[in-house]
C-alpha cells in the first residue's frame, strides 16, 4: 500500500513510518523542512519530500506524484509552538488539515487517518472524558484539532472520504523529545535509562494519561483496519493508562537501581498539567473496533529502556 | 461609536445597522457585493465598503479607514450556499472569522460580536439543547461556526479581544427571503399580510426554535452591553420560541381572516426540518446578562405583519 | 476536444465558447458569479461551474471534473476594475493564473491560452510596439498581466506546459459592455446602428488599435492550432487596426446615415486614451503562426452592425 | 530610525543590520527561520522576529509591534532553491513582496528599500545590459523579482508608497555561502584566504558583474537617502564590476603567495554562468542619484582577505 505521512520526520511519523516498512507498505514522509535526525534507518527506503501542510499545491503533488492510497496525517505544529505562533499553527495545522480532506476528495484517495489530541477537551469535563463530551479547548493547538475533526466528520459525510481519527494522550518513547509540559512523563524513563539524573518538575501525585508509542501505532492500525460497519463515530478517544507520577518513578526503579529521579516542581508546569483531564474514557474504542492496550506501566518502562539502551538517543 | 457590520447589506446585518444608526452610532457595512436592495433607506447614512471576508487585506483596510470600535460579525455563506460551495464557505466563513479576529487583535479593536447558529448542534443532544452541549454539527455552515466560536474564545483569553456570541435560531422578518429550509416560519406570515396565498413545506406539527428580527437586534444589543464581569462564557444560545408550524398559522388567522395558508409537506423538507434540535435552553443568557424575549408568538406576528403592509416587500 | 474558459460567461469567454461549440468542442465556462445574460443560447449546451480563479482548489475540481485538455484563460477583473480593487486583482488575475498553470502542471492539462494586454506595455515604447519590447504597465491589470506572461514562459520552459498567450488590443464586439477607457471604440458603431445617439468622449484624431471579435477568435484558434516547431516566443502581439475615432465615425456613416455621432471629449477619457500606444507590431504573429487580420474597418463595421440588427442587446 | 529588514538573517540582511546599527538605526529582523548564526554579535541588539513573508498577519504584527518606519525587504528564496520549490517562491518572493507593499499602504510605512537583481534579465539582452531593457527571466527566481519590481512601481504611482529598488549583481562577501552558480567568485576569494585550496568549476575567461558586500550596503544607503526629486525611476541596475574569473585569481595572487585555485570546468555550471549578462549598465544610477563603486577588484581581494582572517568562518 502507499502511504503518505504528513509530518513524517517528525516523533509519530517516523515511528510509524518505520513500523509501515516494516509491514511491506511503501511510505512518503512529508514535511516542512524533513529531519533526517529521526529517520536515520529509513532515509533511504522511504520518499522524502518537502512541502508546506498549509498549500494545497504542494499536498496535491505529493499526493499524486506518489500515488497515496491513505494519508496519514499527523503533521501539525505542536502545542507550545502553536501557543508562539498561532497564525502558523491556524496555517498548518487548521487550513493544512482542510488541504489533506481537499487532495483527499480531488484525488479520491481512500482513507486519512487523523492523529488528535486530549487538548481538544478543556475545562469542565467529566473524569474519565467520555468519547462524546464537550471540546472546549484552551490552546491553539486544541482549537485546530477539534476544528480538524469536525471538518473530517464533514468530509466524512458529504463526499465520502474516509476520515478515521483517535484523540490521543501524552505518547511516551523514543525521538519524543523534551518539549511540552507532559515531556516528564516520557524523560522519568529516558533519562535514567541513559544513566543521567533527572529533576522531575510535576509532584508525586500528578496524573495525565499516557500511552506508549508501541501501543500509539497499534492504535493506528487498528482503526485503520476496522471494519467500516462497526464504525459508529469517526473519532475515538484513546486512554492509555493514567499512572501518577510517583508511580512512574517506582515502576522505573524496578529496573534501574539509581534512577537518579527527583521530584522539584515548577509551579507553570504544574497548573498546565493540573489543568488537564486524568483520563481518557475509551469504551467506545473497545466496543466498535476492539482497541486494547498491550503495555501496561511496567512493560512499557521495561521495554523502553530496553529501547534506549539499543538504540541510543534518536532511536534506531 | 464606529461600527463595522460584516455581512452589512445582508438580511441580519442591514437590520441592525438600520438599528444602530438609529441609536446615534455611525456605521460601516462591508460586504462582498454590497446588495442595495436592503439597505435602501440607510444607504447615504452608512459607509459601504466592498471586500471579501477570505481577504485579510480587505477586512483591515476597512476596519482600519473607517476607525472602527467595533466589528459586528455577521457576515457569512448561509447555510444551504455552504452546503453547495463548502471551499467557499470554508474560506469566507471561518478563514473570515480569522480575518475578522487577526483584525480586532492586530489594530485593537475593542469588540468582536458574532452571530453564531443553532445550526453549530448536531445530533443526539438533549432538548431543550443546554449552553454547554457538545457541538457535532451535519453541515459545513455548522462546522464554520463552531471553529469560529472556539477561535473567538482562544482569540478573548490569549489577547484579549472582547469576544461575545450568539447562537441564534431561524430568525423571522422582513428581508429574510425565501433560502433555507427554515424560511417556512418567515414566510407563513409574510405572505399572508401581503395578501398572498402560501404552501407551508412542513406538517403541522413541526417545531423550530425561532426568533423575532427585533428580539434578535435586543439579543444582540443586550450582550453587546453586558457587564463584563458577570460573564462566564464568551457564547450563549438563544433559545426564542418554538411554536409548532400550526400554531404559527393559528396565529396568523388572528390577524389575517383569510390567511391562504395550506400545509403541504415536502419529504425533504420536513426531514431537514426534523433533524433540529426543538428548543434552545438560553437560561444562561437569562442569568448572565439579563435577556428576556419580549415578542411572545402573537405579538411577533401582529407586529411583523404591520411591518410588512407599512413597507412593502424588502422593508424600509 | 474538452475546452474550460475561465472568465466563460464574460464578453470574450462566451463568444469563444459559442464559437467553439460551433466548431464541436465541449465547453466548461467558470466563472466568479455566473452571467447568464451573454449565454442565452448557449448555456443548455455548456457546463457551467461557479469558482473562484483566486481558489486553486475551485479550479483543480473544475477541471478535473470535466476533464478538461486545454484552459483558455481568459479570465480577469477588468482595466477598471482593477484599478478600483487592486488586492482583488492581484487575487484573480495574478495568483489565478497562477493556479490555473499549476493546475496545468498537476493534471497534465495540455496547453493554456491565455488572453493578455496592450496594456502590459507602458510608458516609454516605440511605436508600433515590438513584440519584445520592455513592458512597464502603469496599471494594476497591466502588472497582473505583465506577471501572468513571465509565469506562463516559466511554466513551458520548466514543466512542459503549453502555454500560449495573445496580447490584444481593445476588443469590439457585441457584449462589450460600456466600462473603460476604448469602450467608445465599440459604442461608436453599436449605438447608431441600435438608431441611439452617442456623444464621443475623445476627439477626432484620438488612435488605439483595435480588433473585431471575430478576429480575436481568430486569433485565438491560429496561435491554438500553430505548430509549435515554429513557435520561438510564448506571448505575440496581435496588433489588429488603428483607426482614429474620426475614421471609425465615418465608416459608420457609409452603413448609418443619421449616426447620431457627436465629439465632445473628456479630459480624464482623453488624457487615458492618449497614453496607450497608438499601434502594435504583429510581425511575429505573421510570421511565425500565419496570423493575418480578416477584417478591415469597414468590413467590421459592416459585419457589427448586422450582428446588432439580428441578436439584440446582448448577442444571440 | 526604525528599520525592519526582511530576510534580516541571511547574507545581505544580516550585514545590512550590522552597518545599520552601527549608524545608529534600530533595526528588526524579519526570517523565516531566524538563522543565528550570521549574527552572532549583533544578536542582542536587534529585534528578531520569526515570521512567514507568505502571511499577511505576520508581516503586518512585526511591523506594527516593532513602528517600523522603513522596510529593507532582502528576504527571498534564493535562486537555487526557487527552481527546486517553485510554489514555495511564488508564495515567499512574489506574495511576500505584494504583503510588504501591503502593509505599507495600510500602516502608511514611508519607505520600501527592494533588493531585485540580474536575474530579472533573461536571453536576448545587449551588453552591458540598459537599466530599461526588456525583462524576459529564465528561472522562477527572475520572475518573480520582475513581477516585484512592478508590483512596488505601481504602489508607488498609485498609494504613494515610496518604493526603491537595486538590480544587485553577483554579491561578494562573507557569508555568503557556497550555494548557486556565482558562488566562485566570492570561494575564489575566501578559500584562498583560509589557507584552503579551491577548485574554479568554470573557464578563466568566465565573466558576471559581481558586487562587493561593502558596496552593496553603499548602494543601499546611497538610492534611501537619494532626493526625491532627482530619481526618474525605482528601480537602478548597479553594475560592480565584471572580471573575468582569471583576472579574480590574478588578483588573489598578490596577497595569498600559494592561493591554490584551480580551474576545472564543470559543463554545467558553465553553461549556467554562460547565459548571463555579462556587465549591467549602471548609468543611471550614477546619474540620478550619485552612485559610484569604493571596491575596484584589487581592493575588494584585500579587503575580503583582512576580513576573512579577523573575523574567521561567519564573520564578526
Amino acid at each position: 500500500m502507499n502511504i503518505l505521512i504528513t509530518g513524517g520526520t517528525g516523533f509519530i511519523g517516523s515511528q510509524l513510518a518505520r513500523f509501515l516498512l516494516e509491514k511491506g507498505d511503501k511510505v512518503t514522509l512529508f514535511d516542512i523542512e524533513p529531519n533526517l535526525s529521526l529517520i536515520g534507518n529509513i532515509k533511504d527506503k522511504a520518499n522524502v519530500v518537502r512541502g508546506d501542510l498549509a498549500c494545497l499545491s504542494d499536498v496535491l503533488s505529493a499526493i499524486k506524484k506518489h500515488d497515496a492510497e491513505l494519508i496519514s496525517h499527523t503533521g501539525a505544529l505542536l502545542s507550545a509552538r502553536s501557543e508562539k505562533y498561532p497564525v502558523a499553527a491556524f496555517r498548518a495545522n487548521l487550513v493544512g488539515t482542510f488541504n489533506v480532506l481537499e487532495v483527499a476528495r480531488l484525488l479520491e484517495v481512500g482513507t486519512v487517518m487523523f492523529a488528535s489530541s486530549i487538548a481538544t477537551f478543556g475545562e469542565g469535563v467529566s473524569n474519565p472524558v467520555p468519547n462524546e463530551a464537550p471540546q472546549k479547548p484552551m490552546t491553539m493547538y486544541g482549537v485546530t484539532k477539534v476544528a480538524s475533526e469536525r471538518l473530517g466528520e464533514y468530509y466524512y459525510r458529504r463526499f465520502g472520504v474516509n476520515f478515521r481519527a483517535l484523540r490521543l494522550p501524552s505518547i511516551v518513547g523514543l525521538g519524543r523529545g523534551s518539549g511540552g509540559a507532559s515531556a516528564y512523563s516520557t524523560l522519568m524513563i529516558e533519562k535514567p535509562a541513559r544513566g543521567e539524573s533527572y529533576q522531575v518538575y510535576v509532584s508525586q501525585d500528578s496524573k495525565i494519561p499516557i500511552l506508549y508509542i508501541k501501543d500509539a501505532l497499534r492504535a493506528f492500525m487498528g482503526l485503520q483496519e476496522a471494519n467500516e460497519t462497526k464504525l459508529r463515530r469517526r473519532v475515538y478517544n484513546i486512554g492509555g493508562i493514567s499512572p501518577t507520577a510517583g508511580e512512574i518513578a517506582e515502576s522505573v526503579r524496578i529496573y534501574v537501581k539509581n534512577s537518579g529521579l527527583k521530584f522539584s516542581p515548577d509551579k507553570t508546569m504544574q497548573e498546565i498539567v493540573d489543568g488537564w483531564p486524568e483520563a481518557l474514557d475509551e469504551t467506545r474504542a473497545r466496543e466498535e473496533w476492539g482497541w486494547s492496550l498491550k503495555y501496561n506501566l511496567n512493560e512499557m518502562v521495561e521495554d523502553f529502556i530496553k529501547e534506549v539502551r539499543s538504540f541510543g538517543i534518536r532511536g534506531r
